[in-house]
C-alpha cells in the first residue's frame, strides 16, 4: 500500500508516473515535523536495517552512516563522503516494522540513519515543499516492487551494451580509436563498444567531431565493420563560441540556464566559458536532444551523458572574486591563514553553491532557481536525449546513460557510477551500490572497471573484471594521466581474454535477467537480505549479490586473497571457470565455506535446483550462438530465456522460451 | 648471516649499531645495476610474499605495489599512496628463496614489488650511495631477528603509558583538559593520559605554555593526583619572533638548518615563519634536546614529536613566486589551465621538493642538502630529545613518540601512525601496519582511535577500541573541526567503559609481551605467516595477528557486521569479554570459523597450551594489582609474566617470575 503526504507545495519532478491521492494527517509511521524546513523522525530498533539510497556510499545496509542528496561531481569516493553524482531518496526500513519511505524532492535533502544517534533515523531538508511516499507491503521486496511500479518501467538497453568496452580519457584521433580495436581483436579478447571521452570534439564542442576524422559516419562505418560501435560522450556545458550553431541557436531562442538579470548563466567547463541548456524547459530540452541526430546521423548508436550535476570549475563572478582576493594577499605579509584562505578559494571555485544559487530555470514561464531543483539536472539532460532519440530511431533501442541522475531518469537511461579509483574497496563499493540502483529502477549500470583515478594494477582489474562479468555495463575506463589499463597493456593477456570471455559466454542469462528485471519490475541484483530474510546470516552479507533468480555472486575484492568467504543461505552449485576453459561445478552445502578463486577464474554459485545457460565463447555480441547453449547447474531444472533481436523498442516476456536441463 | 654490500660513498646513517665488513661483488641474490642510480631486481616466484616496510600502506603482504620512503605529511591515506610519515627500509622476501634486505638510504627509494611488472621487486633510487645488507637465516622470523639485533634494542616506554590515552587537537586551556578528565573519571572509563596538541603553547611556540595556564607544574601535579599525565606534543619548527629565547639561541649558535648562502632557512609551520633546528648537526641536537627539561622540569613525563617529516606549509621563496604568478593571473583573461594553473600552484606550496632542496644541515662541519638526507629528520628530532631525557631523568624513562621516523628511530622512541581517518578501512590498515613496524624495530606503536580526520561514528569508535586493547599505544584522537570523539561523547557509554576496562584487565599481558619483545628483539605482533609458514591458508591471512606467544586477535572491521570469519590455524580458546563483565572461553578446533562479535565485546584467542594473566578492572594504570591475576586459557599451563615498577630504565627479563594455571 502507497500513501502519499504533500507538504508545501513540491515541485513536480516527474519522478512518480503513477498518481495517488494525498493522505491528510501524519503518517503512520515515524512523526514529521514542519517547524523549520522538513523533518521526519524514526525510532529504530537496535535490529532495524535500511536499504535504499540508490548510488549512495557506504554499505547495502545504510545504517549508521549519513548521506545528502545532493549531485556532486566527485571524483574522491572516500568513506566520509555523503554525496555522490546523484540523488535517489528511497530507502527501506526492514525490522520490526518494515516500511519503504520515498522523498521526492529536488534539492539538498539529509538522511542521518542512525549517525547522530544510533537509534533514530532523521530525514530532513530547508523547505517544506515536498511529497513523501509511504510504502508498506508483504516482504522487503513487495515494497520494492510497488515503488518501482510507481516510477514506471526501466530503460532497456540494445543488447550490443552487454558487450565489453573499452575507454579512456585521451583517446583523440580515428587511430587512436582504430589501435585499441586492433589491440582487442588480435589479441581475442571479446570487446563490442569503444568509449569516445571528450578529445573527440573539436574544441570540446557538444555535437561536434575533431577534424581528425575527415568523414566521421565512413569511420564510424568502418569500425561497425568489425562488429565495434563507438559510444561518444556529451556534456552538459555548451561551449560560447560566436559561430557555433548550438551555442547560437541557444542564445538565440534562450534555451540556456538564466542569471537573475535575464542574461545566459555562463560557467566553466571542459570548452571553457559554457552555457548550460535549460534542460528543466520542455521546449529547450526538446531542442537540446534533437542535436543528437547530429551523431545518430553518423551512424551512432550509443552515447553517455556527462558533467550533468552540472559540475562546474569556475565561473566569470567568482574568478572575479578571486581575483580580488588575490591582490589584496599580494600586498600582505602573509600569515598561515592568509596562505590557506587563498588556497582554499581557488580550490573552492568548483561547483561552489554560491554558483548554483545565481542560476536559473525556466519551468513553465516561471523562473526556477537552480539549487531548488539542482538534482533534476542529469535526469532532465538525459530525457532530453532519450525523448529525442526515441523519436529520431523509432525502430531501435540506443545505448544512453547517464552519470547524474535522479529517480525518473531510470526510465530515460542507465547510469555508471561515476569518476571512482583503482582501490580495491571500491569494487565492494560497485557490488553494494547494484542492488540499491535496482531498487530505485536504473538497471543498466556499473562502475569503471580498474578505476578510473589513480594507477591500477593488473590484479585488481583483473579481480574487478570479475566482477564486471555481472554487471550490464561492463566498462574498463580509466582518466588522462593514470596508468594504461587497456587489457592487452598486461602480462598474461590470456587472463583478460578468459575473464571476458566469461561475459560472454554467460552474456544469453545476463541480457535474459536484465530484461525480464526491467519488464517485470524486478531488481535484477538483490542483498541476501531480500531473499533470505528469516536467515540471519544471509541478512547481513554485506559482499554477495543473487542475480535474477538462478545465481549468486561473491567476487574477489582483495589484494593478494587466495580466495574469500563465502555463506550460502543454501545449499548451491558452485560453478568455477577455470582458466583453460573448463568449467567445474560442485555441489556445497548450506553455510560458511572458504573458497579458493585464483586471479584467472570466475566463479558463480548457482541455487538449489535452477540451471542457467551458457554459449560458447564469441568475440563480440553479435557472434554469440544463443541457439546453441549449454545448461549448468542442477540436473532436472529448467530456466526460462528471454532473447530478442537486441534492438526493438516493444520487448515483450512472450519472446522467452524455456530451456530443459536434462 | 647477514652480508653488506657498501655502494659509492653512504650516508653515515647510525640506522644500524652493529658494525659488518662490506663484502665485495654481487650480491648472491638479485642483480645490482648501477648504471643509473641505484637498481637492484629479483625475479619472484608466482607465490612470493614480501613483508616489511614498516609504517607502509597496503596488506601485511606488500606485493602488487609501489612504495615511496619518502616521509611526508600526507594526512589522506589512500590505497593509492605511495609515502607515508616514515621510511623504514626493510624488506623479506619469503618463497623458494627467503631473504631479508635492508636499503639504508636516507633519501627518496622506490621499492617496486610487483607493481610493473607482475614478477619483478624492483628498488632503485637516484644516486648509488647506499649500504645494502642481504640477510640469510633459517625462517623469516630468523631473519628478523638477526635484522633487529643489526639495528639496535627498542625504545621502552614507561608502564603508564599502555594506560589509555585522549587526545584532541582544540584543547587549550586547563579547563579544557580538565573537563577531559573529569568526564572519564566520573565514567568510571579507565584514563592514564591526555595529550596536549599544539593549542597548549604560546602561539605555537615549542616548549612555552599559554598564558592561561598559570604555574603549569602545578597544573601537571595537581592531574597527576588524579593519575592522570599530559603529554604535550613538541613540533619541529621553532616560530621566529624576537625575544623567544629558542628561536634567539638557535640564530646565535648557528642551530638552525641553512639556505644555501649560509642564511637560516625560513619555512611557514602553526606558527608562521620559523626556522628547523638542526638536528642532524650533534651540537644542535643536543640543545634542542635539552630544551625538553623545560618541561619535565614541570613535571612532564611524556612527550609526542610532531611535523617532523619536516612538513612545510610553505616558504617566503614560494610564496614569492605564487604572487608573481597571481599578477599574471589576474590580467589574464583565464583559461581552465589557467585556473587550474594557479589552484595547483598554491596547493603544492606545502611540503614542495623544491624547498626541500634548498634547506641545508651542517653534518660535522660539512653542509648537506636536505633532500639528500630528508628521511632522517623525524629519526634525529626524537633523538634529540631521546638522549637529552636520558641525562635529564637518568633514573626513569619518558613516553616518547614521533610521526616521522626512520630505522634508528626505534632506540629512542616509538611512533604513532599519524593522521589517519574516521573510516573502517583504516582499522585494518592499523592492523597491517602493526607487524611490519614491529619488524623494524617500532614496538611502541598505536593509530589515532577513532580516526583522526573526518567525523567519526560510535560504532566505528568501539569497534578500532576494540584492537586498540591490543597496541601498546592506546590513544583516541581527533582534529579540530571533526564531530566530537572522546568516549563520554556517545550513547551507552557503559560499552565504552568496558572495552578500555578490557584493555586495563589485560595490561600485564600486553605490558609483559611488550617487554619480552624489547628485551629479547622479537616481534610482538606477528602476521599468522611467521608463525605457521607451511599452513597456505594462515600464510594468506591479511585481517588476524599473532600477539606474543599465547594469543592471536581478529578484529571486526566492517560497520553493521555481527562478527567476522576467523581462520584459526591450530586448535584455539576463544575467549569473549561480554558486555556484563563474564568471559566465556570456548575451545574451537583448527580451521575456519564465522565468529559473532556484538559492538560492545571484545574477542581474543589463546593458543593450544597456553594460558595468559588477567587482572581485575582498574581506572588507571596505577591502580592494577598485577599481584592479583587469574588466568585465562588451557588448564595446566604457565605463562612467564615480565613485570617491573614501570619506570625503571634497568630492564631485565630476570624480573619475570612464571605463573600456573591449575
Amino acid at each position: 500500500m502507497i500513501k502519499k503526504y504533500t507538504y508545501g507545495n513540491p515541485f513536480f519532478t516527474e519522478s512518480v508516473v503513477a498518481s495517488f491521492e494525498a493522505s491528510e494527517g501524519m503518517p503512520e509511521v515515524g512523526t514529521v515535523n514542519l517547524d523549520d524546513g522538513f523533518s521526519f523522525l524514526y525510532d529504530m530498533k537496535a535490529e532495524d536495517a535500511v536499504y535504499g539510497l540508490g548510488e549512495a556510499n557506504r554499505g547495502i545496509n545504510k545504517r549508521g552512516y549519513k548521506y545528502i542528496s545532493n549531485n556532486t561531481d566527485i571524483p574522491n569516493h572516500h568513506e566520509d563522503v555523503y554525496s555522490l553524482y546523484a540523488s535517489h531518496n528511497f530507502i527501506i526500513i526492514s525490522g520490526e516494522r518494515t516500511f519503504g519511505l520515498y522523498i521526492d524532492y529536488p534539492s539538498s535533502l539529509v538522511f542521518d540513519i542512525g549517525y547522530t544517534k544510533m537509534d533514530e533515523l532523521h530525514i530532513f531538508c530547508d523547505k517544506a515543499d515536498l511529497d513523501l511516499y509511504v510504502i508498506t507491503g508483504e516482504s522487503i521486496y513487495d515494497i520494492v516492487k510497488q515503488f518501482r511500479q510507481m516510477i514506471g518501467k526501466s530503460y532497456i538497453a540494445p543488447k550490443f551494451a552487454f558487450g565489453f568496452g573499452q575507454s579512456r580519457w585521451g583517446y583523440k584521433t580515428p587511430e587512436d580509436f582504430a589501435y585499441v580495436v586492433k589491440k582487442y581483436r588480435e589479441n581475442h579478447i571479446p570487446i563490442d563498444m569503444v568509449y569516445m571521452d571528450i578529445d573527440y570534439m573539436d574544441h570540446y564542442k557538444d555535437f561536434t567531431i575533431n577534424e581528425a576524422f575527415g568523414d566521421f559516419s565512413e569511420y564510424v562505418e568502418e569500425l561497425k565493420k568489425e562488429n565495434i560501435r563507438l559510444i561518444p560522450i556529451i556534456d552538459a556545458g555548451v561551449k560560447i563560441e560566436e559561430g557555433y550553431d548550438v551555442y547560437e541557436e541557444g542564445v538565440a531562442n534562450n534555451y540556456f540556464c538564466k542569471r537573475e538579470d535575464g542574461s545566459d548563466f555562463v560557467a566553466a567547463v571542459w570548452p571553457g566559458y559554457t552555457h548550460f541548456p535549460d534542460v528543466l524547459n520542455p521546449e529547450a530540452r526538446k531542442w537540446f536532444g534533437g542535436k543528437y541526430k547530429l551523431l545518430t546521423d553518423a551512424g551512432i548508436e550509443g552515447f553517455w551523458n556527462d558533467m550533468n550535476e552540472p559540475a562546474i570549475f569556475y565561473t566569470p563572478e567568482g574568478v572575479c572574486d578571486v581575483k580580488e582576493a588575490m591582490r589584496e594577499f599580494i600586498d600582505k605579509d602573509e600569515s598561515v591563514d592568509d596562505v590557506w584562505g587563498i588556497r582554499d578559494m581557488v580550490a573552492d571555485l568548483a561547483n561552489n553553491a554560491k554558483d548554483y544559487a545565481s542560476m536559473y530555470h525556466n519551468v513553465n514561464g516561471k523562473m526556477v532557481r537552480h539549487d531548488q531543483v539542482h538534482n533534476l539536472f542529469g535526469y532532465n539532460m538525459t530525457r532530453a536525449a532519450g525523448e529525442a532519440l526515441r523519436e529520431i530511431c523509432p525502430e531501435k533501442r540506443c545505448l544512453l546513460f547517464s552519470r547524474s541522475s535522479y529517480i525518473g531518469m531510470h526510465r530515460y537511461g542507465g547510469i555508471w557510477t561515476g569518476d571512482n579509483k583503482s582501490w580495491w574497496s571500491h569494487i565492494l563499493l560497485n557490488l553494494k551500490m547494484l542492488p540499491s540502483l535496482n531498487m530505485c529502477g536504473f538497471l543498466y549500470t556499473g562502475a569503471d572497471l580498474g578505476g578510473f583515478g589513480c594507477n591500477t594494477t593488473r590484479d585488481l582489474l583483473l579481480r574487478w573484471l570479475a566482477l564486471g562479468v555481472f554487471t550490464p555495463l561492463m566498462r574498463n575506463h580509466a582518466c588522462l594521466g593514470t596508468r594504461e589499463q587497456e587489457c592487452y597493456q598486461f602480462e598474461q593477456i590470456e587472463d583478460f581474454r578468459h575473464i571476458i570471455g566469461v561475459r560472454y559466454r554467460l552474456l544469453p542469462y545476463i541480457y535474459s535477467e536484465y530484461m525480464k528485471a526491467a519488464l517485470n519490475d524486478e531488481m535484477m541484483f538483490k542483498p541476501l537480505a531480500f531473499e533470505y530474510p528469516e536467515d540471519r546470516m544471509a541478512v547481513n552479507v554485506e559482499d554477495q549479490l543473487m542475480l535474477g533468480n538462478e545465481i549468486m555472486i561473491a567476487p574477489v575484492y582483495t589484494q593478494n586473497a587466495i580466495g574469500r568467504y563465502v555463506y550460502l543461505p543454501e545449499d548451491m552449485m558452485l560453478v568455477r571457470f577455470k582458466a583453460e576453459g573448463d568449467i567445474e561445478q560442485t555441489e556445497m552445502k548450506k553455510g560458511h565455506h572458504f573458497v579458493e578463486v585464483p586471479l584467472n577464474e570466475v566463479i558463480l554459485f548457482i541455487r538449489k535446483g535452477k540451471c542457467i545457460p551458457l554459449a560458447d565463447f564469441a568475440e563480440c555480441v553479435a557472434d554469440i550462438n544463443t541457439k546453441k547453449l549449454q545448461l549448468l547447474g542442477y540436473a532436472g531444472s529448467s530456466y526460462q530465456l528471454y532473447d530478442d533481436d537486441g534492438y526493438t523498442r516493444e520487448c515483450n516476456l512472450k519472446m522467452s522460451r524455456v530451456i530443459f536441463n536434462n
